[in-house]
């Protein structure tokens, strides 16, 4: 069953007005570096010279994987539905950031190993009890990975439709950075040592465990082709990384600005560029962190993050902190005077 | 006339206790990255383990340069006054990352060559219309240096009188990156060369001329020692440069949080720091631009910055745009849920 989005690059012409209105603002041309960039990006996604970001949100799916049990985390898989309960309760780091930028949260449960039904504020969306162990078999079938991405879709249509433009998604789950490590690896071909990384914080030794257990799962797959991105996503995804790839998929087709989140959310956009590459026109790289793997997908999608500030949480933490930056290059095309306005004279 | 405060490092103590709090909150450890450093650094400014920022405010100091008839800056002098019309009209670039941020903005005369006695809503401290060029005498006399100083102290008290905690200091002035190239080169030994930027935006030969200048005035001059920092920022300073300097000493006095802006700012910082090494302990560093000399400072100041983003404007931006970051640090400080609070399991 093959995916039925329609992902257009943004049309480029009216960078030229937008490139003179920054330009014409009381300031030395260029002097707001990534700022113009970013409101350069968002004028084109939303084809104005007047852009704004309405409603902006981040969904946070929250999904288990089977091959925890071979040891691939720091921390134990009942930890997943344990800060599930803690994203609805506000105690969260991501609950911190989105309250004071005034970002609306949504919690999805995706895939988590554990009955949540008793959270009314949780989105229940559950397509298994965590993922099989890809040690064995595929971490899910194709018809579970499709329900998957139409999830993530349908959350971000419902948001749209609210009149939310701005969108950003995060995730929580045990064991997920050896899933998108895997992702990473197959659809990038760059070696698998190069894609693996300390997630929460494994010591070397662990590290060097995390990464043999990750062979192991590649030897005992047909390595599915990276021309098969569902497939790929189906093998050794997890199911709140398939949600994040029909959501990405979904806010660009709708014309979103879509803010990227870290290791594990830009896995899932990985899978997402490789089946329609212009998904990445809509695409705002919030923060790089030091986990292995994460600058090099970044060149891989030639791509910058706004903020390098050692986080390494997931959750959404990253686009929650770099949202303010959005709103900055917003407001500065659309507040600040120009030379003829202020009656300030231009360069000599 | 020496300087007289008493400025010393915040007590060490409360490290421990700060890092405990730290560690028991829901996230791995060391996760939020430089929020962490941040929250640490600010508890022990505030000497809490609950710190707020109350009333944050930026002064921004404006003055004119006499070297600039010597063709230092791409922009003409009179651009000084248009621009500190621009920040009463609230037009500026740092009106409006201020107004996003609820930053309060204090707009300082400090020694602009004009006349800007009309606008009731600016600061008029004028200690002169505008240094004296450097080329042929010290850019001002000490008694000037020492109004200056006091002036930029004041302020800051009144501020703090007024329940402000957090506090930073951006400038204006035509002409002030040559002044700061001066001062950086004095103060720290390094070559000219790696001191001399582009400024608003020199092309490489303008930059050439602009270097040869310097050169010219440091070869007129007695080299003022690095050991009397009031005389180098008399002999190669600008109004609004030594206000910011006085301004950075008091705040630190006043166990104040203070954000640091550009490269300009951070020359201002450095003469404060010659004269009192404590007042770093204080300092938040927003921004590192690509101006030439302003990485070497930092690494000076054994510094990071916060954000990275091609900005070179100076007004305080860098600091209104890094200040969320801040905000982050102080709340998920005091409102994440703790391990034990949210029932989820440590690491295995």
């Amino acid at each position: 069953m093959p995916l039925n989005f329609t992902i257009l690059p943004p049309p480029a012409a009216l960078a030229i007005a937008l490139r003179q209105k920054i330009d014409q603002k009381t300031k030395p041309l260029r002097a707001l570096g990534q700022l113009e960039a970013l409101a350069l990006q968002i004028g084109l996604i939303q084809q104005t010279l007047t852009p704004t970001l309405n409603a902006p949100h981040i969904i946070v799916f929250a999904g288990d994987h089977g091959l925890v049990a071979a040891g691939v985390s720091l921390y134990p898989a009942s930890v997943t539905a344990q800060m599930v309960a803690n994203f609805i309760n506000g105690g969260a780091a991501i609950n911190v950031f989105a309250r004071q930028h005034g970002i609306g949260l949504v919690i999805v449960d995706a895939g988590v190993n554990g009955d949540l039904s008793a959270y009314p504020d949780l989105i229940q969306a559950k397509i298994g009890n965590g993922t099989q162990n890809c040690l064995t078999q595929a971490a899910m079938s194709a018809d579970e990975c499709h329900a998957a991405l139409r999830k993530g879709a349908e959350l971000v249509m419902a948001r749209h439709a609210q009149g939310c433009n701005c969108i950003g998604f995060g995730e929580m789950g045990i064991g997920n950075s050896a899933s998108a490590s895997l992702l990473m690896h197959s659809l990038t071909g760059l070696p698998l040592a190069d894609c693996v990384g300390r997630g929460t914080g494994l010591d070397d030794t662990q590290l060097s465990h995390k990464t043999a257990v990750l062979q192991d799962v590649l030897a005992r797959h047909q390595q599915p082709s990276a021309g098969l991105p569902l497939e790929v996503l189906a093998t050794f995804g997890g199911f709140e990384i398939a949600m994040m790839t029909g959501a990405y998929l979904q806010a660009a087709e709708l014309g979103m600005v879509i803010m990227v989140d870290g290791f594990i959310a830009s896995a899932a956009l990985l899978v997402a560029a490789h089946c329609y590459p212009a998904v990445l026109d809509y695409c705002i790289f919030s923060h790089v962190s030091n986990e292995r793997g994460h600058r090099a997908m970044l060149e891989h999608f030639n791509a910058t993050a706004l903020l390098q500030l050692d986080m390494r949480l997931g959750e959404g933490s990253g686009i929650a902190i770099a949202y303010p930056l959005l709103q900055s290059a917003v407001l500065f095309l659309n507040e600040m005077a120009t030379f003829a306005e202020a009656g300030v004279e231009s360069a000599l």
